[in-house]
């Protein structure tokens, strides 16, 4: 349910009827304020609350509306149609994710494997425009067999190439005690496609105030993803990236996954928050990523993540899907020319380091 | 397997070799005029062949190569890596559908409804920019109580649609009894995504010479399309485009199917067909289709099919996923944009009618 | 909607109702006899018709109730709760299709490949208590250089081993100009998977009027399915089976389709019709077979169909799915403890030829 | 690789090629004792041995041979082709879990709600013929505001309902930061579908000793799934048991998941693990579980899982899919008679509390 205010207004009003929703209502209630409006959105045991009840608290509230989807605080209608944005302080300066901002592109290599790697990819990916460097430490993997990611050593590295370029960091945690020290180095922590229904994890990163990259499950209906942020919402974190990275379908033989694109708009009407596609992942081959990621922001996107390693065919891990630096600088100019035809595109993407 | 000849190779010397390769190899030789090569495509049993064997026929054979896919004529080593195009003659000329011409837009309405209503939107949709004209005759639908077209009278009305605004004239065949009365009209014959692997349909498209739309099937690999195109090549008719209609995954709630974009440059890889993408089947809902036609222009698809209806909230058949004109005339203007950027806008989408 | 009648309701009042129906109210009238109670179904277009409005015609109607499913005459409600059964004649006599009815088992090879293989498999599938024989006269096959079926001639060589064995024929039509010839040797006619939206299939089979096996589409809803099977009934045909045989979904590494034995108790309680699985198309792999055709008896199968073939490893088609006789005859074997548990299995199944 | 001895190699022997396999060879030996053969398993760095050199060790290595799938300790090969057995202690007796073993019944409601309830139940299941009690302590939820598990006062339910019966436990872990807590109370931990592939929880449940129920996530390939046991068994746990519990396709109207029990055959020829099914999630729907139930036992399952409420209509999680008490009751004497059948029915069924 929200509680929608009239133009105008008065600070003191809005908070006295914050208070009173929760002080005499019971009711957990969030103040929002938009470029147009100022909302309080309520959440709680709402059923059975008569909405011309509470609009009778005040004569400057305009409308009391209910929010009919499942997921509350993630929902479009919670924000009064408003999107959201992520801000990340980075060493280069706040970077915005979100509908109204430029398209921010994060790129570097599936695993961390060692320092020189992970420095000299990230000052190339810099340099072609990126303003995220990925990388995993702790690295899920199908077999037991296979490298798990080098872990805590690989934090530092990040870090290290974090000092080098001033690139915000995005590494993912797979286990919520690995959680504070993930966080301590990610400007942003991820939660990957596996564990997206890994609902302690969930409520741990919404408990604990870095933005959160969220990934669709490779099964995940849009619903349960959108359900899946609220856990995060719920627990007190706003700031969520969701990011579309392929789904299973019946076709596996030339694409590892169908990236499903139709996701930005189905996301753009159901949700404030911003949209991220890694077509690396959500496609599985290099070959493939370029004509996906100009369709992705054709289509809408905020970001998009790009795996890039300095020699894909000794990558530890998703090599096949890699792009060479080489060709993430020619793809960054190809992207260009769409990110600019929508208006979508940094005015100065290359910064100056 | 395919024989490439060296530049400069003298026609009757590739005339002299196709014959030797039907009379007394008994091969099924096909030659291939490309834009840098001539190329003779072998069908049949060359399983046990020796390339080298063939090569030795002339010193202008540069090379015998086999075509490893299962699909022969469909792929793209067929044509030793070139685009072919298919060229529909229509009142208002030629047009060229292929990866080297700019894209082809196709609109109009799920089905014909009555002549005021085809013709009318016909002429919308060719103001906006539209060089086809859709609208269906024959109607697969789930239901056998559910409006079926109105069949061979509907025929008549596109006809008129066709005389009316020059624009050429897709609309689906169902059953092969059909095929005559629809070959009369179409300028482009479509076989629907129900019957992609009805086969004695696809023999009986590949047997006469009008241009065939071939749909995916809602659960058809790149691979089982691919062998339905075969089967059409098979017959006779080269002139096959591809169209991506959305394919059946495990989550239909807010988007109908899901618009498979990758399908884009991973066909581009495998065949030498041109591509059209409908984004209105592909997510059957009107809001997400310009999204999702701007994303298939930025990929690179050749063609489009967008569903437009002057009344879409009455429409007999598939009315939440039509445009009404004044939208689809926006929705060019924004294609435009994209289209330009990647070079594939026609120079003068507005026709002088 | 549905007119049930009362207990002894006299024939004379029902003709009349029935005539009144038709006559005067201006619907589709069908009087079905079930074992308890006399229901006349009513399609049309009773959307605006009052239930109590029609109960006033006559003393002797005890309810009128509407169906609510898309399916109608396909639909429980239609008969109100009672299975229908189907009825084939062959040399052997009556076979009953239906859930009041023993286990039929069909078996055979996938193609008939000449007269003594298919002549020689029916002598050994009969004797091992099988009922019908099936083979492929038509085949569908995803390439066009793949073996497509004798055709014609295999119709010949099938009524060939009718004559000699008593099993009754069940063979595929894939086009509608082949129906006739297909209806003249066939005792069941089947409609494959492929071809299960081909609407105009659909009308043509349920025009004619020999029984039709509808298998189901390999991404086809269970919706879908009873709505292609509504076409037949419409057309005038009530003498449906319908066989699942696999759907598609993501995991097709081991088992080539995955069987929906859910389909059996979701069917029963939808729909009237008789039940068929067929797990061999439905893995793929023979090995699989017997434990899910085991499983099929099991959940309440009305009927299997089992690929057999003299020799597996040398089949023109689908090899790797078929059993060979002598272990078609140990199956048999161990459906019958299953059968005789569950109290589906015939009698006498070998019968004396 | 496994190392296949000759019978009667005297144990002496072995031991010392155990030894020197780890000492000197630098592998980690298991050694494996079946009914007819003792084994050595072989894991790590084998890519490169020569089984010939590895052979020469002792004239009573019968062969030495490769496990070819990924997953190692989880093939059929490992164990040279033998079944393993999951043998759980509970009050009432050590409880087998296999192939060689009678079916193991698992019935019990989806959260423990209070004592009373899970306790009644408890005793319900116990004298239908259950031999272990489920119910959820905590619940993995789609939504944050769902009724998410009473937690750790629910264990200490659990743990009465032992008491109070003898049955043995099963309940789910979500978090690692849970799990000794939850194995203190559970007979076997379970993982639930959504932590399928949750590789950090999947290590720690490895390095403990109480047995695991690991289930399939609900779009994971059987490779996926024996990889994910891998992880178990890698980390020292032989003791897992594999759970079907429905996948994810295209069509879920009526049956909320699709129950893939051709997984028994394919996982039986794969993996030596045991296989249990559960009906209950596989269907989402009460009236299917006992057709479901009768399809699983006759297709080979070693145990089933059944959900049963005392009251399914006031149930707090997945009401709709349990059974009443009641029900269960008739469902175990239908049971009884596919399993009777199967020889797979325990001689008393009903334990004498």
């Amino acid at each position: 349910m929200i509680v929608v205010f009239k133009g105008g207004a008065p600070e003191a009003e809005i908070s006295r009827i914050n208070r009173e929703l929760r002080d005499d209502w019971g009711l957990v209630p969030e103040k929002i304020v938009g470029k147009h409006k100022v909302v309080i959105g309520l959440v709680g045991d709402t059923a059975d609350l008569d909405p011309l009840q509470i609009q009778e608290i005040s004569p400057w509230i305009e409308q009391v509306l209910r929010v009919e989807q499942p997921f509350k605080r993630t929902s479009r209608e919670y924000r009064h149609g408003e999107a959201s944005e992520v801000v990340v302080p980075t060493l280069a300066g706040a970077i915005h994710f979100g509908e109204h901002h430029p398209l921010v592109v994060v790129a570097g290599p599936c695993s961390v494997e060692n320092e020189v790697m992970i420095v000299e990819t990230a000052r190339r990916v810099k340099a072609a425009g990126a303003q995220f460097l990925r990388g995993g430490a702790y690295k899920p993997r199908t077999s037991p067999y296979a490298f798990q990611g080098h872990g805590e050593s690989a934090l530092g590295l990040l870090a290290a190439a974090r000092e080098a370029t001033g690139l915000g960091i995005i590494t993912e945690v797979m286990d919520t005690a690995d959680l504070e020290k993930v966080a301590e180095v990610a400007d942003v922590v991820q939660v990957g496609a596996r564990n997206m229904q890994n609902f302690s994890l969930l409520k741990k990163v919404g408990a604990q105030d870095k933005p959160v990259l969220l990934k669709r499950g490779m099964a995940a209906t849009i619903e349960e993803w959108l359900m899946a942020a609220e856990y995060i919402l719920a627990a007190g974190n706003p700031n969520v990236i969701l990011c579309e990275r392929g789904i299973r379908t019946f076709d596996r033989q030339y694409a590892r996954n169908t990236l499903d694109l139709s996701a930005i708009p189905v996301l753009r009407s159901l949700t404030h928050l911003p949209i991220m596609i890694d077509p690396s992942h959500g496609t599985g081959r290099a070959e493939y990523v370029p004509a996906m990621a100009m369709a992705a922001i054709a289509a809408g996107a905020d970001s998009l993540m790009i795996e890039v390693h300095p020699n894909p065919a000794k990558a530890l891990s998703d090599g096949p899907q890699s792009l060479t630096p080489e060709r993430f600088d020619t793809l960054m100019q190809e992207l260009a020319v769409i990110g600019k035809a929508v208006h979508r595109w940094p005015q100065t993407a290359v910064a100056l380091t």
